[in-house]
């Protein structure tokens, strides 16, 4: 028997709910139920421009969707400085919590809200899109050859105006700019690519650029591991969009210059050398490298809505326990993100992790 | 008129002469007319296998091809421990210069180096082959946009017998180690792509490997300009075999990931991306970036001996003075290698470049 679908309201019209709205509405296992915003009429425009079933319910508060007893999961597209209270208040409410990245302002902050999902049974998992690609599985295999040094960017050009008057470099609202904003993939592609293990050492790069009220564009960091891996990063508002995750191993290497968003959504590719050398002369490579492409039947962020309902399911209907596979990547990705801020602070002296 | 060839002469015969020889035959201003080794058997095995012609001259040590009027330039292969004292002899018996890089062990024996190649009237260019493809040319004339933020790295994976026993990882012959065999490229690329001006600050990441005697396996830099211009970059005998350079700048971003030997001899390519964004619903990048193939004429390193010999037939037949672009750019990549390894010692505090 098939399990209904679970059904999602929206508690805020940022842009990315957009995005996200459609995957709800292509995912096999969910439907769009709601969406709430403090102005009831930005709450119903969304519905209308976003393709909103007919019956699905408008909210002018947050608090009246999360009293709907119609709802299974909320997606939390809110600032970071409002995570903790609504994400508490979500799991206080027994609702599931999709919700935007950067989890937290910081992973004592998201702790309690862990916390909070653990004491009401609820699942939780971030809004991190490209870790539910086929491809991030099927290139995945490749870790064990491919995590001695890692590099990875993600980097936006932004005009004045977003620096001056955007969300993402307030401190009140988005605090974390740009290493939340953007660093949070860079560094969740590196965790990613060392298995998730934590890097033992956080050391950030000089030459960080902090605006005014000490809000980062752009940073980046040094990253070690106890065993040798090594890795890089950087994030920033101030050069043009860039996204790159180089993994090499002692015997291959990885290239991918679309991991966030992928050039299309039809298909993705990678390249991959394993065992590369040069021809007798070292005038080119045998072998070359190689280009794979993934073809995609689902958005990533279609199937990202897809596990996430699924583990909803089951525990809805099964009666298993919330999965805390996806919170620990996030807490992970979280600890590493703080280390490289606190880094920042005292002056780019290395910081270690303490887990 | 046409100009004579440039007569060639090569001391020692490393595996790098093989494909440099090669690049001579094939230069069209340039021929094969000597080789020395301290063993005379393996100068005739050499000049055997590499194809010179019948009337090239076999010697069994440098000093006797030196001497010999019949020869114009010299190539040097030899490790970067003898640089100093063979380029300062080749200048004074006032041969032309083409040396294997690194071009010295610091940049205080480079100067050395260059001012007696002053003070005898000749050329001198270090063998950077990639630095003369057409396709570094033409990707040149990007750097405009694409040079605020540089990620740069050559690693190469070795076996414990090239860990053990190769020379370059001997204090004595190339004591450089991987930042001299393979850091030297990356270095070079970000100064290229930062126009040559140098950085004001050079910091070692923390995690640089170096063997028992101290000689560098494997370590990385974080590079930061004056205005605001910052680089990383990676080099290893440890992880597979991987050269990237990846420029972003405020409205381009270029990807190489063969910059140093490309794929293949007959074609190269690179990714460019101009004013990169995402579609209306963030699902895609729009427009893609665009990737071009540069055909090939002539191998880089013929491209590289060509050049050579042709400031060396301006200075023989038109009287020219040599030309000091290629020592320039060497130097400077010296000096930024000095100070990465100055940091190293230093517990990977910054250093300050000064020039």
């Amino acid at each position: 028997m098939a399990h209904s679908p679970i059904r999602f309201g929206i508690i805020g019209c940022a842009e990315i709910a957009r995005k996200v709205s459609r995957a709800i509405l292509l995912a096999p296992n969910a439907t769009l139920s709601a969406v709430a915003s403090r102005s009831l009429h930005k709450a119903v425009d969304f519905a209308k421009s976003n393709g909103f079933p007919p019956e699905a319910k408008i909210y002018g508060s947050y608090e009246s969707l999360l009293d709907d007893p119609d709802i299974d999961a909320v997606y939390m597209p809110l600032p970071t400085t409002l995570h903790l209270k609504w994400a508490v208040l979500i799991a206080q409410k027994k609702k599931h919590l999709l919700m935007e990245k950067p989890v937290a302002l910081n992973v004592a902050e998201f702790d309690e809200i862990v916390r909070a999902c653990e004491e009401n049974g609820v699942q939780i998992m971030d809004g991190t899109m490209w870790m539910h690609h086929p491809r991030t599985t099927k290139w995945r295999s490749f870790y064990k050859i491919s995590s001695a040094l890692v590099n990875s960017c993600f980097t936006f050009f932004t005009d004045p105006d977003f620096l001056k008057n955007n969300i993402r470099v307030k401190p009140d609202l988005d605090a974390l700019g740009a290493i939340g904003s953007v660093g949070w993939y860079a560094i969740m592609s590196i965790l990613w690519a060392a298995d998730y293990e934590l890097p033992k050492t956080v050391t950030a790069l000089r030459g960080a650029v902090l605006n005014e009220a000490g809000v980062i564009l752009d940073c980046g960091a040094s990253l070690q591991w106890e065993d040798g891996i090594k890795a890089t990063f950087h994030c920033s508002f101030l050069t043009s969009l860039t996204m790159n995750i180089t993994a090499t191993g002692t015997h291959g290497t990885l290239h991918l210059t679309d991991f966030v968003i992928p050039y299309q959504e039809q298909e993705a590719s990678y390249t991959a050398s394993t065992k590369p050398g040069f021809n007798e002369l070292v005038t080119g490579w045998e072998p070359l490298p190689s280009e794979h492409t993934v073809t995609v039947d689902m958005p990533q962020e279609v199937c990202m809505v897809r596990e996430f309902a699924t583990l909803v399911q089951n525990i809805k209907k099964k009666g298993a326990k919330p999965d805390m596979k996806w919170p620990t990547i996030s807490r992970k990705t979280q600890l590493v993100l703080d280390a490289v801020k606190a880094s920042i602070e005292k002056g780019f002296e290395p910081v270690e992790i303490v887990n």
